[in-house]
Protein backbone atom coordinates (compact mmCIF):
# COMPACT_ATOMS: atom_id res chain seq x y z
CA UNK A 1 0.00 0.00 0.00
CA UNK A 2 0.78 3.42 -0.81
CA UNK A 3 1.58 6.10 2.42
CA UNK A 4 -1.30 6.63 4.34
CA UNK A 5 -0.98 10.56 3.25
CA UNK A 6 -0.97 9.99 -0.47
CA UNK A 7 -3.88 7.45 -0.04
CA UNK A 8 -5.82 10.11 2.08
CA UNK A 9 -5.57 12.28 -0.88
CA UNK A 10 -7.02 9.54 -3.35
CA UNK A 11 -10.23 8.78 -0.86
CA UNK A 12 -11.04 13.35 -1.21
CA UNK A 13 -10.04 13.20 -4.68
CA UNK A 14 -12.76 10.01 -5.54
CA UNK A 15 -15.22 11.60 -3.47
CA UNK A 16 -14.60 14.71 -5.67
CA UNK A 17 -14.91 13.13 -8.94
CA UNK A 18 -17.77 10.89 -8.32
CA UNK A 19 -20.08 13.73 -6.65
CA UNK A 20 -19.24 15.90 -9.54
CA UNK A 21 -19.20 13.00 -12.43
CA UNK A 22 -15.57 13.42 -13.69
CA UNK A 23 -13.07 10.91 -14.66
CA UNK A 24 -9.29 11.10 -14.41
CA UNK A 25 -6.20 9.91 -15.98
CA UNK A 26 -2.62 9.88 -15.38
CA UNK A 27 0.76 10.04 -17.47
CA UNK A 28 3.73 9.25 -15.35
CA UNK A 29 7.21 9.03 -16.00
CA UNK A 30 9.43 9.38 -12.74
CA UNK A 31 6.67 8.30 -10.64
CA UNK A 32 6.08 5.00 -11.87
CA UNK A 33 2.66 3.72 -11.72
CA UNK A 34 2.59 5.19 -8.49
CA UNK A 35 0.10 7.78 -9.05
CA UNK A 36 -1.97 5.07 -10.64
CA UNK A 37 -1.96 2.91 -8.07
CA UNK A 38 -2.38 4.93 -4.90
CA UNK A 39 -5.74 6.34 -7.13
CA UNK A 40 -6.22 2.47 -7.64
CA UNK A 41 -5.77 1.26 -3.85
CA UNK A 42 -9.37 3.05 -2.95
CA UNK A 43 -11.78 0.75 -3.49
CA UNK A 44 -14.48 1.98 -5.55
CA UNK A 45 -11.67 4.10 -7.77
CA UNK A 46 -12.83 2.04 -11.35
CA UNK A 47 -16.38 4.81 -10.83
CA UNK A 48 -13.98 7.35 -12.13
CA UNK A 49 -10.10 6.49 -12.83
CA UNK A 50 -9.77 5.87 -16.69
CA UNK A 51 -6.03 4.56 -16.07
CA UNK A 52 -2.36 5.52 -16.91
CA UNK A 53 0.54 5.64 -19.51
CA UNK A 54 3.29 4.93 -17.65
CA UNK A 55 5.68 6.11 -20.29
CA UNK A 56 9.13 5.39 -19.01
CA UNK A 57 10.92 5.06 -22.26
CA UNK A 58 10.44 8.23 -24.62
CA UNK A 59 9.84 5.88 -27.43
CA UNK A 60 6.15 5.18 -25.21
CA UNK A 61 6.15 8.96 -24.72
CA UNK A 62 5.76 9.37 -28.18
CA UNK A 63 3.45 6.47 -29.04
CA UNK A 64 1.08 5.94 -26.75
CA UNK A 65 0.87 9.83 -25.41
CA UNK A 66 1.43 11.83 -28.64
CA UNK A 67 4.33 13.79 -26.92
CA UNK A 68 6.41 15.16 -30.63
CA UNK A 69 9.67 13.30 -30.95
CA UNK A 70 11.20 17.00 -32.31
CA UNK A 71 9.88 18.22 -28.73
CA UNK A 72 11.77 15.62 -26.29
CA UNK A 73 15.31 16.17 -28.19
CA UNK A 74 14.94 19.90 -28.18
CA UNK A 75 14.09 19.92 -24.75
CA UNK A 76 14.74 16.35 -23.35
CA UNK A 77 11.77 14.01 -21.23
CA UNK A 78 12.36 16.63 -17.97
CA UNK A 79 10.84 19.95 -19.01
CA UNK A 80 7.53 21.69 -18.86
CA UNK A 81 6.97 21.28 -22.29
CA UNK A 82 6.75 17.68 -22.35
CA UNK A 83 4.76 17.48 -19.12
CA UNK A 84 2.46 19.49 -21.03
CA UNK A 85 2.17 17.21 -23.83
CA UNK A 86 1.71 13.99 -21.62
CA UNK A 87 -0.79 15.71 -19.82
CA UNK A 88 -2.77 16.61 -23.20
CA UNK A 89 -1.92 13.65 -24.64
CA UNK A 90 -3.29 11.74 -21.84
CA UNK A 91 -6.35 13.29 -21.38
CA UNK A 92 -7.71 12.70 -25.32
CA UNK A 93 -5.78 9.36 -25.63
CA UNK A 94 -7.23 8.04 -22.36
CA UNK A 95 -10.79 10.31 -22.51
CA UNK A 96 -10.93 11.82 -19.64
CA UNK A 97 -12.22 14.94 -17.66
CA UNK A 98 -8.66 15.80 -16.05
CA UNK A 99 -5.74 14.56 -16.68
CA UNK A 100 -2.55 15.05 -14.84
CA UNK A 101 1.98 14.72 -15.90
CA UNK A 102 4.06 13.74 -14.10
CA UNK A 103 8.17 13.83 -15.34
CA UNK A 104 10.90 14.25 -13.59
CA UNK A 105 14.54 12.62 -12.30
CA UNK A 106 14.01 10.58 -9.00
CA UNK A 107 17.78 9.25 -8.97
CA UNK A 108 19.61 8.15 -7.66
CA UNK A 109 21.43 8.69 -11.20
CA UNK A 110 20.69 10.83 -13.80
CA UNK A 111 20.83 14.35 -12.92
CA UNK A 112 22.91 17.42 -14.15
CA UNK A 113 23.63 20.67 -13.04
CA UNK A 114 21.06 21.70 -15.09
CA UNK A 115 18.45 19.10 -14.14
CA UNK A 116 19.41 17.87 -10.84
CA UNK A 117 18.07 14.81 -9.06
CA UNK A 118 15.02 16.00 -7.71
CA UNK A 119 13.68 18.46 -10.47
CA UNK A 120 10.09 17.25 -11.38
CA UNK A 121 7.38 18.77 -13.96
CA UNK A 122 3.58 17.84 -13.21
CA UNK A 123 1.20 19.08 -15.77
CA UNK A 124 -2.38 19.33 -15.63
CA UNK A 125 -4.58 19.23 -18.78
CA UNK A 126 -8.98 20.06 -18.72
CA UNK A 127 -11.54 20.85 -20.91
CA UNK A 128 -10.17 24.58 -20.34
CA UNK A 129 -6.39 24.05 -21.27
CA UNK A 130 -3.17 22.55 -19.83
CA UNK A 131 -0.75 23.87 -17.26
CA UNK A 132 2.67 23.08 -15.70
CA UNK A 133 4.26 23.46 -12.39
CA UNK A 134 8.32 22.81 -11.59
CA UNK A 135 9.35 21.18 -8.55
CA UNK A 136 12.70 20.58 -7.41
CA UNK A 137 12.42 17.83 -4.32
CA UNK A 138 14.76 16.73 -1.88
CA UNK A 139 15.43 13.26 -0.67
CA UNK A 140 15.80 9.77 -1.89
CA UNK A 141 14.47 8.11 -4.63
CA UNK A 142 11.18 6.95 -2.96
CA UNK A 143 11.07 10.42 -0.99
CA UNK A 144 10.99 12.43 -4.45
CA UNK A 145 8.18 9.85 -5.86
CA UNK A 146 6.31 10.09 -3.27
CA UNK A 147 6.47 14.29 -3.15
CA UNK A 148 5.84 13.85 -6.67
CA UNK A 149 2.32 11.81 -6.32
CA UNK A 150 1.38 14.41 -3.74
CA UNK A 151 1.76 17.44 -5.59
CA UNK A 152 -0.07 15.62 -8.71
CA UNK A 153 -3.16 14.78 -6.12
CA UNK A 154 -3.66 17.93 -4.50
CA UNK A 155 -3.44 19.58 -8.17
CA UNK A 156 -5.96 17.24 -9.28
CA UNK A 157 -8.20 18.02 -5.96
CA UNK A 158 -7.83 21.71 -6.73
CA UNK A 159 -8.79 21.11 -10.12
CA UNK A 160 -11.57 18.59 -9.59
CA UNK A 161 -12.56 21.68 -7.02
CA UNK A 162 -12.42 24.20 -10.21
CA UNK A 163 -14.70 21.72 -12.14
CA UNK A 164 -18.82 21.23 -12.50
CA UNK B 1 7.75 1.88 -1.54
CA UNK B 2 6.17 -1.55 -2.32
CA UNK B 3 6.61 -4.54 -0.56
CA UNK B 4 10.73 -5.43 0.20
CA UNK B 5 9.44 -9.15 -1.09
CA UNK B 6 7.98 -7.44 -4.28
CA UNK B 7 10.85 -5.18 -5.13
CA UNK B 8 13.63 -8.22 -4.61
CA UNK B 9 11.82 -9.62 -7.24
CA UNK B 10 11.71 -6.59 -9.49
CA UNK B 11 15.47 -6.24 -8.56
CA UNK B 12 16.05 -9.74 -9.71
CA UNK B 13 14.10 -9.36 -12.77
CA UNK B 14 15.91 -5.93 -13.70
CA UNK B 15 20.09 -8.19 -12.92
CA UNK B 16 18.10 -10.65 -15.44
CA UNK B 17 17.07 -8.43 -18.33
CA UNK B 18 19.84 -6.15 -18.21
CA UNK B 19 22.77 -8.99 -18.68
CA UNK B 20 20.56 -10.75 -21.44
CA UNK B 21 19.45 -7.08 -23.01
CA UNK B 22 15.68 -7.75 -22.83
CA UNK B 23 12.91 -4.96 -22.18
CA UNK B 24 9.67 -5.30 -20.14
CA UNK B 25 5.96 -3.52 -20.41
CA UNK B 26 3.17 -4.48 -18.25
CA UNK B 27 -0.55 -4.23 -19.09
CA UNK B 28 -2.09 -3.77 -15.94
CA UNK B 29 -5.61 -3.45 -14.40
CA UNK B 30 -6.46 -4.91 -11.52
CA UNK B 31 -2.75 -4.02 -9.96
CA UNK B 32 -3.44 -0.72 -10.98
CA UNK B 33 -0.19 0.36 -11.21
CA UNK B 34 1.20 -1.58 -8.63
CA UNK B 35 3.36 -4.05 -10.89
CA UNK B 36 4.69 -0.33 -12.86
CA UNK B 37 5.62 1.15 -9.23
CA UNK B 38 7.28 -2.13 -7.90
CA UNK B 39 9.83 -2.42 -11.10
CA UNK B 40 10.86 1.57 -11.18
CA UNK B 41 10.67 1.39 -7.23
CA UNK B 42 14.54 -0.21 -8.61
CA UNK B 43 17.31 2.51 -9.38
CA UNK B 44 18.33 2.02 -12.96
CA UNK B 45 14.78 0.16 -13.92
CA UNK B 46 14.90 2.81 -17.06
CA UNK B 47 17.49 0.38 -18.55
CA UNK B 48 15.34 -2.42 -19.36
CA UNK B 49 11.50 -1.33 -18.77
CA UNK B 50 9.45 0.45 -21.20
CA UNK B 51 6.71 1.43 -19.58
CA UNK B 52 2.97 0.33 -18.56
CA UNK B 53 -0.58 0.31 -19.32
CA UNK B 54 -2.70 0.83 -16.61
CA UNK B 55 -6.09 -0.08 -18.22
CA UNK B 56 -8.86 0.46 -15.53
CA UNK B 57 -11.62 1.01 -17.79
CA UNK B 58 -13.08 -1.33 -20.68
CA UNK B 59 -12.41 1.35 -23.48
CA UNK B 60 -8.80 1.94 -22.31
CA UNK B 61 -8.23 -1.96 -23.10
CA UNK B 62 -9.03 -0.93 -26.26
CA UNK B 63 -7.78 1.75 -27.33
CA UNK B 64 -4.64 1.20 -26.14
CA UNK B 65 -3.93 -2.26 -26.06
CA UNK B 66 -6.06 -3.61 -28.99
CA UNK B 67 -8.53 -5.86 -26.64
CA UNK B 68 -11.29 -6.22 -29.29
CA UNK B 69 -14.92 -4.83 -27.93
CA UNK B 70 -16.61 -7.97 -28.83
CA UNK B 71 -13.98 -10.04 -26.48
CA UNK B 72 -15.37 -7.87 -23.63
CA UNK B 73 -18.55 -8.23 -24.73
CA UNK B 74 -18.07 -12.05 -24.87
CA UNK B 75 -15.87 -12.74 -21.94
CA UNK B 76 -15.79 -9.89 -19.66
CA UNK B 77 -12.70 -8.11 -18.78
CA UNK B 78 -11.73 -10.83 -16.10
CA UNK B 79 -11.15 -13.66 -18.35
CA UNK B 80 -8.51 -15.51 -19.49
CA UNK B 81 -8.77 -14.66 -23.51
CA UNK B 82 -8.42 -10.49 -22.27
CA UNK B 83 -5.71 -11.21 -20.12
CA UNK B 84 -3.90 -12.80 -23.13
CA UNK B 85 -5.40 -9.95 -25.24
CA UNK B 86 -3.72 -7.79 -22.92
CA UNK B 87 -0.02 -9.02 -23.19
CA UNK B 88 0.01 -9.31 -26.41
CA UNK B 89 -1.50 -5.41 -27.33
CA UNK B 90 1.26 -4.52 -24.34
CA UNK B 91 4.03 -6.14 -26.05
CA UNK B 92 3.08 -4.57 -29.21
CA UNK B 93 2.36 -1.43 -28.35
CA UNK B 94 5.00 -1.08 -25.71
CA UNK B 95 7.66 -2.70 -28.06
CA UNK B 96 9.30 -5.00 -25.46
CA UNK B 97 10.83 -8.41 -25.45
CA UNK B 98 8.13 -9.53 -22.59
CA UNK B 99 4.94 -7.95 -21.81
CA UNK B 100 3.16 -9.21 -18.58
CA UNK B 101 -0.78 -8.42 -18.01
CA UNK B 102 -2.69 -8.38 -14.72
CA UNK B 103 -6.08 -8.89 -14.58
CA UNK B 104 -8.76 -9.49 -11.85
CA UNK B 105 -11.10 -8.95 -9.17
CA UNK B 106 -9.05 -6.93 -6.54
CA UNK B 107 -12.64 -6.73 -4.35
CA UNK B 108 -14.47 -5.73 -2.08
CA UNK B 109 -17.00 -5.10 -4.68
CA UNK B 110 -16.90 -6.18 -7.97
CA UNK B 111 -16.79 -10.07 -7.47
CA UNK B 112 -19.90 -12.93 -8.34
CA UNK B 113 -20.35 -16.69 -7.83
CA UNK B 114 -18.76 -17.40 -11.07
CA UNK B 115 -16.17 -14.86 -10.51
CA UNK B 116 -15.38 -14.59 -6.96
CA UNK B 117 -13.22 -11.61 -5.40
CA UNK B 118 -9.11 -12.83 -6.08
CA UNK B 119 -9.72 -13.73 -8.93
CA UNK B 120 -6.79 -13.12 -11.04
CA UNK B 121 -5.81 -13.75 -14.62
CA UNK B 122 -2.07 -13.20 -15.52
CA UNK B 123 -0.55 -13.28 -19.00
CA UNK B 124 3.23 -13.20 -20.15
CA UNK B 125 3.78 -12.57 -24.08
CA UNK B 126 7.15 -13.09 -25.63
CA UNK B 127 8.38 -13.45 -29.26
CA UNK B 128 7.35 -17.01 -29.31
CA UNK B 129 3.56 -16.39 -28.24
CA UNK B 130 1.48 -16.12 -25.01
CA UNK B 131 0.40 -17.73 -22.16
CA UNK B 132 -2.09 -17.50 -19.33
CA UNK B 133 -2.31 -18.48 -16.04
CA UNK B 134 -5.45 -18.74 -13.21
CA UNK B 135 -5.48 -17.77 -9.59
CA UNK B 136 -7.67 -17.41 -6.77
CA UNK B 137 -6.12 -15.50 -4.10
CA UNK B 138 -7.27 -14.89 -0.83
CA UNK B 139 -7.29 -11.23 1.58
CA UNK B 140 -8.17 -8.09 1.46
CA UNK B 141 -8.11 -5.61 -1.55
CA UNK B 142 -4.01 -4.67 -0.78
CA UNK B 143 -3.55 -8.53 -0.26
CA UNK B 144 -4.40 -9.29 -3.78
CA UNK B 145 -2.89 -6.83 -5.24
CA UNK B 146 0.27 -7.96 -3.91
CA UNK B 147 -0.32 -11.78 -4.49
CA UNK B 148 -0.68 -10.81 -8.46
CA UNK B 149 1.87 -8.39 -8.70
CA UNK B 150 4.64 -11.34 -7.20
CA UNK B 151 3.25 -13.92 -9.54
CA UNK B 152 3.65 -11.32 -12.79
CA UNK B 153 7.00 -10.86 -11.82
CA UNK B 154 7.95 -14.58 -10.53
CA UNK B 155 6.62 -15.40 -14.09
CA UNK B 156 8.90 -12.28 -15.93
CA UNK B 157 11.66 -13.73 -14.25
CA UNK B 158 11.04 -17.75 -15.31
CA UNK B 159 10.15 -16.23 -19.10
CA UNK B 160 13.51 -13.85 -18.62
CA UNK B 161 15.38 -16.89 -17.87
CA UNK B 162 14.15 -19.02 -20.94
CA UNK B 163 15.63 -16.26 -23.68
CA UNK B 164 18.46 -15.52 -25.05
Amino acid sequence: MPAPALVALAERLQRLCVARGLTVAAAESCTGGLLAETITAVPGSSAYFRGAVVAYADAVKVRLLDVPQAMLDAHGAVSAQVALAMATGGRARLDASLAVSVTGIAGPEGGSEAKPVGLVYVGVADAAGVDVRRFQFEGDRAAIRDAAASEALTWLIAAAEGEG
